[in-house]
Order: C-alpha cells, then sequence, then structure tokens
C-alpha cells in the first residue's frame, strides 16, 4: 500500500509500505477513506518531536472502514464505518480507568503516527480497537468527522471544558488556528454571552466571526483594552491559549478576571512566566492538558445532529494520493489561507484488502 | 487606647491611639482579646505592601468581644465573644453573592490592618460585621481559635480546598512554617494515604510530623527523588506550595502527578517560570487564592469537636502590650523556633470601653 | 394606591390600598410598572396556601422603578429600573451565605405576595432590597425581563442546573406549562442532543417546538415508548417534573436512564410513590428545590444577549388596572390558550410618588 | 472441586461441582482462599432474586490467589493474590467508559452468583478479569480484604459519595448492620463533625459507636428529636438509609435538613412514598445506587494503612467447608449477632489445581 513516511527532518514521501496486519487480539485494520494533517505533523517534521523514527507512517486522524479485527474486539466489525481517534486507551490502567486516556499507562495515548505506524495511509493498524475507533454515525459526512479525531475533541476537552464555560460568561480564546476556531465554536455550546478572538491574521479573525466569536481583537492592539472595556474591567471569565507561546500566555493570565480560569491548548516549547506576584491572590484556576477523547461519542452526536459547524474549518482537500501537495498548502497557511486540509474525502480509488501481512511495517 | 501602629518601613510601636468608634451601620465594635502576628505583618514592616499608610494600626487576626454595633447589625450583639477574620465581606457585590469574599468589590476583602486600622489594639472597627465575625463556640479556647482568624481558612480553602485532596491521595506540602504546617493538619481530615512535607529546616520538619505528617524531606536532598518511590514513580496526586518563592512553586510542578493538583499558598514577589514545555500535556491544575474564609463557620465547629491541632502551632505567648516583642520573636523564628506567637489570651487587663469616639484613628 | 388583595378563598379585589413606606433600613420603594400571575397566585386563592392572610396584597414577580430607598441599601438608587425577584434574601444567614435564597432564615425567601404584601399593586415595599432587586439592563423590554422574576430561574435552576444537562443529553421534559415550556428553553443552552416535551394539550406542545423541543409525546401515548425509541432502549439522562402529580413524577421515574437525573420542579399537594424496588440499583440522582434566584444576574444578561426566547411565553396582556380579567384568563389557560399574562407592561398611567406613609399595609 | 449451589428457594449445600475453567480470553481462575457471606445470598435463598437458576454456585466476594488466565489478561499473573470484585466490567461499554460498572452494558456488573457461578467454592471463574480483581498489598489480612469486595465500597460509593459528606457534617446512618456500620466508619473519612447512628438493635448501636458514630439512637424513641436537638433544629446534612423498608426511607427524608443529601443504600422490595408535598420546596438531592466498585484500589490502599476498621466487622469465622454453618449463623443474626462471617481466612487446605475443564458448570 502506500503511506505518508518520515525520513527526518525536512523529508517524507508518500511511498509504497507494507501493508498493516493484525500483531494483538485487540487490533482492528482500517482501510483510510479521510484524514486530515495536524498542526503536531509538522513539527514531527520540522525534528521537533525526537521520539518519532525515521520510516514511521505519520498521521493520527483518520475516517475509515474496518477491513479486520483481533479476537478480543468487541465494539466493531469488519464492514463498520469508524473514526480513529488520536488516543487509544489500553482502557485496564490506572489512567484508563479514570477516562484519562491520553495518560495511558498501558501502550496507548497518543501512538498512531507517533510511536507506531499512523493513519496517513492506506491502511492503519489500531490498537486496542474497542476504546481508540468510534462508529461514525450515517448522517456525518467523513470531511466533517475527521476533524472529530482530535481538533474537536481537544478544543472541547482542554479548551472548554477545562475552562469551565458556563451559561453567561465571557470567554477570550487567543490564537485563532483551526484549534483556537475550534475552541470559539465549541465554546459556544454553553451559551457565553460572548466569545473575544484574538488573532494576528485578519482572515483567521474573521473566521472565527463565522464560528461565533461576537468580538474579535487584533493581538497587537491592545486586546486587554478591548477586554476590560466589555466586562467593566473585571476580566474574561475563562481564557483559552491556542498559540504555545509565552507572550500570548502571559496575554491569557493578564486578561483573566479574579476567580477565571485559564486553559491551556497550545503545544509550548519552552517555559513561560507565570506571574505569581500578581496572580498569588487572584483565585486563579489554569489547567494544562492532552486530549483524552472521552468526549468523542458525545461530539459525535453532536455533530450529527448539526451543533458543531466542523465543515466551516475545511479550506481545502485532496485525494489522499496528493498527500505532499497537502502538507505544503497546510504548512503554508499564512500564503494559502489554510485551516483544516482534508484528504481522501471517500473519494479515493478503493484498493481491495489483501489480507494479513505477518510482517508489519509500523515503525514500532 | 493601646494599639501596635505602623510608622514606615521598619518603624513601629505598640502606644496609645484614639479609641475606634462605630461609622457605619454595619460596623461593630470588638474588644480584643488574643492576637496573633501574621507573616504579612512582618512584610508591612519591611516595607513590601506599599499601600498600607503610616498611622496605621497592624493586625488582622483576633478574638475578642462584641461591645458595640451599628443600627443595621443582625447576628451579633454587645457580649458576644467573637472571631474577628482576616476578611471583611460587604455581601452585596458579585464576589460576596458567589462566596469569594477575598476579592469583594464593596469595600471588603483583605482591609483590617491593610487599608483601615486592624486588630493589633485593644479596640478594633470591624466594618461590615455580620459577615466578618463569627459567634465562636464556647468550648473553644482563645489562643486555639485565633488561628482560624486566617492560618486555618487559608490551609484549608486554598491548600486543602483548592487542591482537592481526596482519600486515598499522596499530599505533598512544600514548605513547613505555620501555613504549611496548617495545610499538613486540614489535608489529614480527607484521609489522604500520605503527606510529605518538604522544608529545610529540621525543627519545622519535626513538627509537621507532629500534626500528621508520614513522611518529611529536607529540601536539599531531592525530595523529588522521595517523592517518585513513594508513589511507583508518578508523583504527588496534590502538590502545596506554602514558601512564595520560585523554586519550592517549580519543585511543586516537577513532582506532580499526570493529572494532579498544584495549589499555591505562598506570597510571591515576583514571577515563578511555569514550565510549559513539560506540562502543557501532563493534565495539571494550577491553582491560586486569596483566602475567603468562607470555611470559618465550618473549621470553628471542627476545631470545636477537637479535629483540628491548632494549640500544636502555638510556639509561644505574651500579654498584649508585650506586642514589639512578640513581633521580634516572631521575625527571627529560625532562631526562636516560633511558629505561632499568641497575644493576649483573653488573661490581659480589661479596660472599660468609653464609648464611641466621633473620630475614628482608622488610618483611611 | 390600588394593589390586588386576597380575601380569602375564592375572593380577591384590584382595590385601594395604603401605600407602602421603608419599615427598615434594607428596604426598598419600587414603582410597579410590570407584574405577572404565578400559578401559585391560583394555589392561594384556591386555598391552598393557607399561611396567606386576607388583606395581603398578592404578587411575587414585578419590573418597576425605585423610588424610595432605606439608609442602608447600597446597590441601587432612586430611579433605577429594576426586576423585584420572588425570593428575598437576607444575605446574612446560613443558608444566604450559600447562595441558597429560598431557604432563607432570616426572613426572606418567598414572603412577597405570602407573608407580606407583594407586587400586584402600584407600589411594592421590598425588604433586603440589595440581594431582592436586580438592576435591569436598558435592552430588556419589561414584559420579558419579568419573566425572569420566578419563571426562568426556577426552570434554569431547578429544572435544567439540578438535572445537570449536559451537552449531548436527552432532555424529557414532563409539563408543557409555562414553567415547563421555560425548562425547554433553558435546557437548549447546554447543547443536548434533543430535547422532548410532553403533555396532554396539543398547543401546548405546539409551544415547546416553537420554544426549541425537538420532539413531543402526548401523555396519553405511552411517552415511554418514543423515549425508549429515541434512545435505543436506556432511557433520557434527564427527566424534568414540571406538572406536580403523583403519575408525571412516577413517569419521570420511569423514563430516566440508569445513571440519569429526575429534576423535579412542579408543586406538590400529596406524596407520589417511589419506586424503589426498581430504582434501588439504577445509580438515579433525585432533586427538589424551590428557586434561590442566585442565577437571576447571569439570566438578565443573557436575556439582554437574546439568548432567552421570553417573548415567546407571554399571550396576553393586559393594563394594570384590569387585574382581575388577567386572573380569569390565566385562571382559564385551558380554553384562552394562556401561557404567561403580562400586566403593566410600563404603558399604564404613572401616578406621581406621594412619600413615606408611616403606616405600612404589608399584610405581615 | 466443592462449592456452595443453589437448589431453589430455602435449599443450598456445599457439594462437589465441576472445576471452572477459561472459557473467554479475558477470563481468570481464582483460588478461593478467603469468602464471605452477603444478605443478598440470603435474599436469593429466599427466593427473591428469581433470575439466579438452581445449580448456580453462590457467593460474589472472595480473596484468593490467580492460578490460570485467558491470553488477552494484562494485569495480572497466576501466583497473584487478588481481590475478586462483586462487580465485573467489560470496561468497553458505555457505562464502563464513565466508571459506572455496575451498570456496564457488555457482560459484566453483578453476575458472580447470580447469573453464573461466583464465589463460595474452592475456585471460580472471573470474566473481564482486568478490571474485576485487584491485586492485593501484601499489609492487608484476607479477612479484611474481603470486605471490600462489596461491603466497603457500597458504603463507600454508594452510601458516603453519593451523599456527599463533607467536613463538619451531621450524618445520619439509618440502620447498623453491617453496611451501615461500614458507612459509618467510611463516613468518618471526610471529618463529618458528628455521625449519628439509628437502630433497634442495642448491640448493633454498640457496635456503631465502636466504629465512629459519635451518638445512636433507637429507631423506636424519637431519633428526630436527637437530629433536632444536635443541629439546632435544623436538620442532617447527609442521611444514609442502609435498611431497605419504606418506614426507614421516610424516616431518612424526614430528619434531613433543607439542602440536604439523602443516599440510599438499602435493597428495597417494593416503593416507599415520597412525601414531595414536603419535600418539593426544600432542595433535597436523593441518589440510589448499585456499587461500581470503581473506589476498590482505592479503599485497598487506604485499608493496607489501616485507616478502615474492617476488622471490627467481622465477628464469626469458619473454615470454608463449614459454609452452611456459616450461613445459618449469619441468617440468625438476631440471635447469633453476627455482622459479617467470613470463610476460609486461607487457612483451609490447598487443593492443587487440576487444569482447565472444558465443561464448565457456571449456570449460565
Amino acid at each position: 500500500m502506500k503511506g505518508h513516511v518520515f525520513h527526518g527532518p525536512g523529508h517524507s514521501a508518500w511511498e509504497d509500505v507494507p501493508d498493516p496486519g493484525i500483531k494483538e487480539a485487540t487490533d482492528a485494520i482500517v482501510r483510510v477513506g479521510t484524514v486530515t494533517v495536524c498542526g503536531t505533523d509538522l513539527h514531527i517534521l520540522d525534528g521537533d518531536v525526537p521520539e518519532v523514527r525515521p520510516g514511521t507512517v505519520l498521521g493520527h486522524e483518520a475516517v475509515g472502514e474496518i477491513v479486520d479485527i483481533g479476537g478480543d474486539v468487541r465494539t466493531v466489525r469488519p464492514g463498520d464505518r469508524v473514526l480513529v481517534s488520536c488516543i487509544t486507551a489500553c482502557g485496564r490502567c490506572r489512567y484508563c480507568r479514570e477516562r484519562v486516556y491520553g495518560q495511558c499507562r498501558g501502550g496507548g495515548g497518543w501512538v498512531l503516527g507517533h510511536l507506531i505506524d499512523g493513519t496517513q495511509a492506506e491502511y492503519v493498524r489500531v490498537p486496542h480497537a474497542d476504546l481508540s475507533v468510534h462508529p461514525l454515525p450515517a448522517a456525518l459526512d467523513a470531511a466533517e468527522a475527521v476533524l472529530l479525531a482530535d481538533v474537536f475533541p481537544t478544543a472541547y476537552e482542554v479548551g472548554v471544558l477545562n475552562g469551565r464555560v458556563r451559561p453567561g460568561d465571557t470567554v477570550a480564546v487567543v490564537g485563532a488556528g483551526p484549534i483556537g476556531l475550534a475552541v470559539v465554536a465549541a465554546a459556544r455550546l454553553f451559551a457565553p454571552e460572548r466569545i473575544v478572538a484574538v488573532d494576528l491574521a485578519a482572515a483567521r479573525l474573521d473566521a472565527a466571526r463565522r464560528l461565533g466569536a461576537d468580538a474579535v481583537a487584533d493581538a497587537r492592539e491592545a486586546p486587554e483594552q478591548l477586554i476590560a472595556d466589555l466586562t467593566g474591567g473585571l476580566g474574561a471569565d475563562v481564557t483559552v491559549e491556542a498559540v504555545g507561546a509565552p507572550e500570548t500566555f502571559e496575554l491569557c493570565t493578564r486578561i483573566v478576571r479574579p476567580g477565571g480560569h485559564v486553559a491551556n491548548v497550545g503545544v509550548h516549547g519552552g517555559p513561560a512566566p507565570l506571574h505569581l506576584e500578581e496572580l498569588w491572590n487572584r483565585n486563579i484556576t489554569l489547567t494544562t492538558g492532552l486530549v483524552d477523547t472521552y468526549s468523542t461519542p458525545t461530539l459525535l452526536r453532536m455533530a450529527a445532529a448539526g451543533w458543531l459547524p466542523t465543515a466551516e474549518l475545511v479550506t481545502h482537500t485532496f485525494p489522499l494520493q496528493r498527500m505532499e501537495e497537502a502538507y505544503d498548502v497546510f504548512a503554508r497557511a499564512a500564503d494559502t489561507g489554510a485551516l483544516k486540509v482534508v484528504l481522501g474525502g471517500e473519494q479515493h480509488e478503493i484498493v481491495p484488502f489483501e489480507g494479513k501481512p505477518t510482517e508489519g511495517g509500523d515503525g514500532s
């Protein structure tokens, strides 16, 4: 089959790789219909995620069809149309028992396209399938559903639920990339009084408005003042960091009201100063988190019912084999205006599944 | 009457000051029986709290007797023995309605011995008396009760409840001064599996053991390793910062387990680095807070029932007029072994209350 | 002035009554602009609320203007346009400190039109004004705002928040009278997957659809089956009883899923069987509650922002002096199709306030 | 091997039965060292649990040693000393993903000694072993640990956590049988101000005192008055029903304070009247529940650390083969003073495990 293989910093290719096969009784093999590219994939290509070994197939998000299952898989069967979650879960360790699947101690967590071969391929082996793939409602289009593999559960769990957005709140979302935009959309589910999006790019702020932001602010033009004006000088009830930089993190802690919540969603490469000299007596709650995807079944129902504007985030679509072009468009987002690029969309030519090769090429 | 007056950085004296009187219908005048000295009082003397004006009577903790009330006070009467809380609360603003009294927008919060004359005097005017003084159970000794004006509600609310200590947890308390020791004692109420205290001073670690710590660690001798050994390498469920320094804050974020809580109690004078490059994906919840004293009625019942080892914290007692000596002993804690110094203890000579002077000397 | 006076079961009249005046320093006098009639008012007229003494002015909901305040009122001033809440709160008792104002031990709770003269009059004295009236956003029409005095906080607090409605839930609301319809509207704020309304009257089910119900069921036609069909046989996540009868209460406990919530909003005159032989092992949480109105400030912001379809509930409007006719239309709701009747709407002739009579006629 | 077989209402015998063997890849076989008898076992013998088929081996609580595991068991190995939980959990269904294992839709829940052969035998097959057995801390005696298979998690989860016991609370426990007594002990973990036990038997009230009750009341002598006296007329913060009768349930709803919690633990055979005419406006939260055993790992740590007085509940011990005598002593508790009877205690003769019979006699 074909897959998108990492060959060390700066190098990757859509090329022939061995077909995956069942290795554990809890595995499933999924024929990939639709995938997307994540900012994390770009980080891997940049060499920022050193535990990814050259030769690994990238990707941790997909929609597809089950073609084979191990003997202990109970909840899905060949022929089922499923979402492949970015997080796999053993279901037995201390963390999985508490639904904190992202911290799985039993061989799960974020492994696809990271520690083992991922989803940017024609087939993918998904470990711990019972807790790691989700049957798809028929009403849900694949190009929309694939955003529920990572983007929307991250926005909902790590941004909105960790931030404890409540009806009537003022919510400030700092960073209007795909994740920040999904936070805007997901925050709407809790009927805040207003959502304010902050970014540097006018096009992203426009997108934020389409997804439900009531106000937007250019990060260079004193967003503090806008928040103060809107809240009688008090500050936002909830601020969400969706960039991953010290400056935006500091901004979030500066514009939150006493007693408010700061939910960090951004991926950080270094420390940020925490201004405890200002914050120690302000009753702030600050959270961090990798997505656990415990909310995915709920989000799938809500997307099927039309509550999540997933389609708004998809700016470009490609057939699966144009993977390298899709990466390029996504990497040059400032020029291309890309938010999320989606590949496949279930239109690509279906290659008959050839069975279970005994030699898996899963990079592990 | 006599009071302990701040005269600018480095200067204070126990000297004659005007008697306080009712200024608002919601005020009460309390004849002070017992007071204590807080680390914050030392910070004021060091000049670190510039909003305290010279001429202000210090102190924000007391036990005493109501001698006069304004016309709109409903819950206490002259003759009642009361605890004066470090926090006063208007009861009407947005924050007070949510029990976040420490953030009161209606003239309350921490004002005693800060923005108005405080409790280190023979009498004190307490604004918003209905929500700011608490009738004392008869069973409770004044020298113990006075620790419920600030120390124990701070430890309980900002340390234990913010940190969400649960039965079976491993709790690390970094800093075994009076507040840290009270955190140890208050954490015991939730039946953690173990409490580990960390400090530099052997005497304080001994005190921590007496107050309920199961293990102690010298901060210079790799407390990380002890925590790792006790928790199978995972980290503590809850860490409480009770020092107020960047190093101890960083230690707290290093020894907490994924999914754990870091409760900051310490007063900080500058920023601390928050290692988001390590923490962004570890599902940490970090809280800060000024005490709100919403828990004081509960703590009073529990202290009266013998659940709080308040007496263990009191190392020195003085008559009220030896205020300056008490400050000296408390300031030189490393030499004197002082944890909390208590003045008065209701044994000092009772000066008859002379009425309501129309010119209040409240420093405001 | 004129007021609507209760004269014992079956008798009431819009007639001359003494003007109210300030009696306590915490009182406010409000010139009533807009009022509504509550189902509870009909119960009083039916003789079901024996603690209401003949001579009492009825009514516990109003929008109006502050015309006088006592010396200790801090948060409103004469000239302010306010909502008069159905619950007054002393702000100092144990319950008020926990925001459970409906259970106030300090002379508050539901007292207006119950233990003292109420709002169905040209003026009303509101005790404990600081916590019992709410400044109105200018954007909010009085006829809509008056529904936030009781109907919407009851629906939101006792129905939706007690029932813990969450995104993705199936919510069954049994009873589509004004309160049940407000529950439908308020539940929408939490993005449930679907809301099912159950009633006997087709017109009310139509109204439920307009307010956001996704499905409706005639109570005589096996609503159990509809719920089962919609939820794969599991049952509703949340069921809300908004009738006040044993049969509807039993229905709510029958159609809730294991692990679900039953929120009772209805006013009951007798016991209902609780089928513990079925429920003991099904992990049900069942709540009851009088409204506390702690959510009113939030709901006012949300109504002003257009999130609450309050106007949909108002079927009839009258000038204030046609009070008796309004009661009649409301009492014959089955014939008249009345949901909420609103009187005044700020169009009635403004009678200049004549000062503070020393003899209050407050029925207490 | 020998097992205790149900032969229809009124009949059971300790007799030869086939050895169990692995049937699913997720099974484990446990050599039983220690078991106990539950009140539910008596109900089965009385014919009250009709789904138990004659021929079934009874029992759902045990401590023993793993002797065989299926190919997909990951967390335990032969030789491990384990607790067999009364609840088994598939770990994959909707309920298991939310830790509500007692409501498992994947073939788990309460099945041992109910739908399949149970633990009152020399060996038992445990389905879904990874989530249904728990490795035992070495420090924990088997006779104490076996009370953590059902009694203590039930008391803790369904009584104490559902009832939301908090520091400073007044907790009333109605019924001082084994479960009620365990509720008393488990409530202590949250530092309530006082626990009041109510029962008819003086011996049980004495036991309640030993386990931590601060006050006790004979159910025939107006426990309402005692609760009122202790709480200033307000009522208990939390009441726990641990009998399973309408009268005791009504008592619980009568002695709870406004805003309090009623946690039903008792197994009921019929409905109880819920006095909504009194309760509708009192802000009561009422919970029911089958134990889920999500707390078992925590309770095991706490028992090993000496926080749970499990040994206090064990009044009689027997070798395993004297099962029928143990049932008799337990069934005649009023005469024998039995609280919990424990069999085995790991002293019984070890019968070598003979392998995996292909014909399981598991009653299913």
